[in-house]
């Protein structure tokens, strides 16, 4: 087991070494795309199950798209092929043949496979459904169409990072359709608040919702919208979005529906995401120095029980309390593991555990069984506490809950000091070169030229416009033009 | 709504009705595949959250593993390479570039972006998973590897049909590694196992179970172990394999462990797959010339409570007790729909539910209410019962089982009467020539080449060596060389 680099020494490595450390994941062969280990994918299966339960709540259906998209599709709306044309995987064979080369057999793409029209693998699937709600839709009365896609998906990224940004991703991609603009946009903010409340109540990571600049908005919106949350190292991530698509894709794909007064118009749209990039942020939210924290909603194990024991006579007694101690907390907190590996030391496995993020480490031992009691660890800020064995669940149940609360109160507290209201350029340029950086609220023109420039000078980006922001009137902090308000900048991943 | 063909008139004209009334599918436009509609999906969602739970039940745990595999890998392993080479999609571009024809915007693949090495995507994964169990496996203590994973997969076949054979797919596939070969060859039999359970006990679809001859085997497979179903045309089903893969895929991406004496050998292998391909097996089991007829333990919806009215007084008070004995059964059956859908007779309501295969109807009208009862109807076989409200649950509980028992009988016995034993080629011919087909036992020799013949003759081919059979000595059907054993011949998807 190589060390874990500390984070105020290299960031970056510390992140890698804790995906390491974890066995979250791991970089494969195929260029910048990662194996998902099982207990990465573990908190994958999580989050999908609360947000796919969520989401049927909300009367969505889930339903499964083509992953190859016809080139034609992705041409048909303009902005759409502008924004991923330029890093997508293209499909041009559908045969292999096999050939000697240098006396040694290998294979290469058959030119008589040559396809008619390439394909691209889906960067997202916008085209491909657009192309088969025209078939669904007609009237108003099949209106609105609430899907919902788990999927892969795939963008020829040329820098990438586990999780943050990879060639292949997962995600889910709901899109749906409605009969008018306001339903249309209340969609989209009502999946954006789905993602506020997810980020927030399970991954216990505090975000700032808020409508996304015209530059940064997804290929074909009208209006995109975003959860964007900070990092240990005071950069921005941005964890989910939402987009009101307008009427671009009904008009690209001619899709209309004839209201109950007989009028054919063109039906409105949105389209929303979340993908594995919020493990990424989910690691760098709450982890630490000694590995993995994971809040307890998202955890796959929850607790874990570690006997210990000199001989078998006393392997044996703490075992069979072990058992019936994970049989009463397990109908009330969820999986609960029980670590009896032999040949390995209890201070051995508490380290394990820790790197791997349970949240809680519950310690049995000979003398534990004579009082009758077990050692309650919190694996965030180390937090023990001995227990009576009547009390157990009890006590665990409000542990958990104290760590949830906890982490996302150290986050929103770390947020806040490293946030700052900054009106001049100098200021800013201190921040972001000669400081650490954070969020910065400042007034800004609303020019996407101006925008661009100070990206280009700083590398600082516009992350949103708050829904919640400061409104009083200003200069903008780079150009001195007139600005309405405040905005959010920050380095972001 | 069009109608349905009846099998009678064109049994696979009828099967494409079938899931166009249900809206399980459609064909997309994209080459082969199709694009699965919340009807289809959610029995998908069904398959998957059972299979799942008892993979966890039996040790294993999912991964995520790329879509893509460089062609070298698929390389390695020859007879695997010969098998998926002439049917995979390769991507061999990252970039499409905007270029101007004709006056017309149009994209194509950018040569400037030619990858140095093809990938293929995943037609199956073992090459890539073997490349990472490399990684991951060092010692003994290192095994079982026990992994599972959910995936989209791609054959490029040039006959597709709706779920049976499509271009991409979904499936789960099962990637162990063990340290003997026994080990292997348990694990594989108790996949089998479980599929043998999973389509007899859940979807009601009786399977045989056996293995399959050298020429069926799958491609870098020892041995391959399939479940074989018989759809109501006579023709075979492949509804699941489960591979030995011996060491075969641990020598080509050379895989060693030490054991706990120090000598270093090469792992063992499985893989099994279930796909989307039993879902039109499924169809093809019990549905009839109304529509869908599903199992109830794999229907997404259980029952579908249709109130009836003639006022809007009527259609509060119908609702209301609707919603209440709705409430009543939820806990115990598990979904249950309400039509409150207005403007549409109740006649129109029960085709359409009939259509989508729920198993259970309760119609419920303003003298109902005053007898305080419902009128229960199933599905499969129309079967109505008056059943007083205060034994509601109870009733479609037991309606339930009954369904799911009966579903399953009504194909046995279907099966059962088109199962024959035949010994000479003259009845074989007649079987298959001028009557309707069906399973036949019959000897074999053993020989691939007469194997072959035999299909090139009748597409006849031997479906699998029975784990249940008739072990007396004979004369091969075709060859009339000695046998030791009868084997299934049938026509086959």
């Amino acid at each position: 087991m190589a060390a874990i680099t500390k984070r105020s020494e290299d960031y970056s490595r510390w992140y890698q070494d804790v995906i390491q450390a974890a066995e979250l994941a791991e970089n494969s062969q195929v260029r910048g795309c990662m194996v998902i280990r099982p207990n990465g994918y573990a908190i994958w299966e999580n989050i999908q199950a609360i947000l796919d339960k969520r989401f049927k709540e909300l009367g969505h259906v889930n339903a499964y798209f083509p992953l190859l998209i016809p080139k034609s599709f992705l041409a048909k709306e303009a902005e759409h092929v502008e924004g991923f044309a330029k890093e997508c995987a293209i499909v041009t064979h559908h045969r292999l043949k096999q050939v000697t080369e240098n006396g040694k057999v290998t294979v290469m793409p058959d030119p008589a496979s040559k396809l008619d029209e390439e394909y691209v693998i889906r960067p997202t699937s916008e085209t491909v459904i657009w192309d088969s709600y025209r078939k669904w839709i007609q009237s108003y009365r099949d209106l609105p169409i609430l899907i919902n896609q788990w999927a892969n998906v795939m963008r020829w990224e040329m820098r990438t990072r586990m999780f943050l940004r990879t060639t292949e991703f997962l995600w889910q991609e709901g899109h749906t359709a409605h009969a008018t603009a306001q339903e249309g946009r209340d969609e989209t903010l009502q999946m954006l608040e789905t993602y506020r409340w997810f980020a927030e109540e399970i991954l216990a990571m505090p975000v700032i919702p808020g409508v996304k600049t015209a530059n940064e908005r997804f290929a074909g919106a009208q209006e995109t919208y975003s959860i964007e949350a900070m990092m240990q190292d005071k950069k921005a991530l941005q964890a989910a979005t939402s987009h009101d698509l307008g009427q671009n894709f009904a008009k690209a794909f001619d899709v209309t529906y004839q209201d109950a007064e007989g009028k054919v118009e063109h039906v409105w749209a949105t389209s929303w995401g979340m993908s594995t990039r919020i493990i990424g942020a989910l690691i760098m939210t709450h982890s630490d120095d000694d590995g993995l924290v994971l809040p307890p909603r998202i955890a796959g194990t929850k607790a874990v029980i570690v006997p210990i024991w000199k001989n078998d006579e006393e392997m044996a007694q703490v075992c069979e309390v072990a058992d019936k101690l994970a049989a009463d907390l397990r109908p009330v907190i969820g999986p609960v593991h029980i670590d009896k590996r032999d040949k390995m030391r209890p201070g051995w496995k508490y380290g394990e555990w820790e790197r791997k993020g349970v949240p809680l480490r519950i310690e049995l031992g000979p003398r534990d069984l004579q009082n009758e009691q077990v050692m309650l660890a919190a694996r965030h800020d180390r937090n023990k506490q001995a227990v009576p064995f009547g009390e157990l669940v009890g006590a665990v149940e409000s542990e958990l809950d104290r760590i949830q609360q906890d982490l996302y109160e150290r986050a929103l507290k770390r947020r806040e000091e490293a946030t700052v209201v900054i009106d001049t350029w100098e200021d800013f340029l201190d921040l972001y070169q000669n400081q650490d950086g954070g969020f910065a609220h400042c007034h800004w023109c609303g020019e996407g030229a101006c925008e661009n420039t100070i990206q280009d000078k700083t590398k600082v980006t516009i992350r949103n416009i708050p829904f919640e922001r400061d409104e009083s009137e200003g200069t903008c902090v780079h150009c001195d033009k007139p600005s309405i308000g405040r905005v959010i900048f920050a380095q972001a991943y």
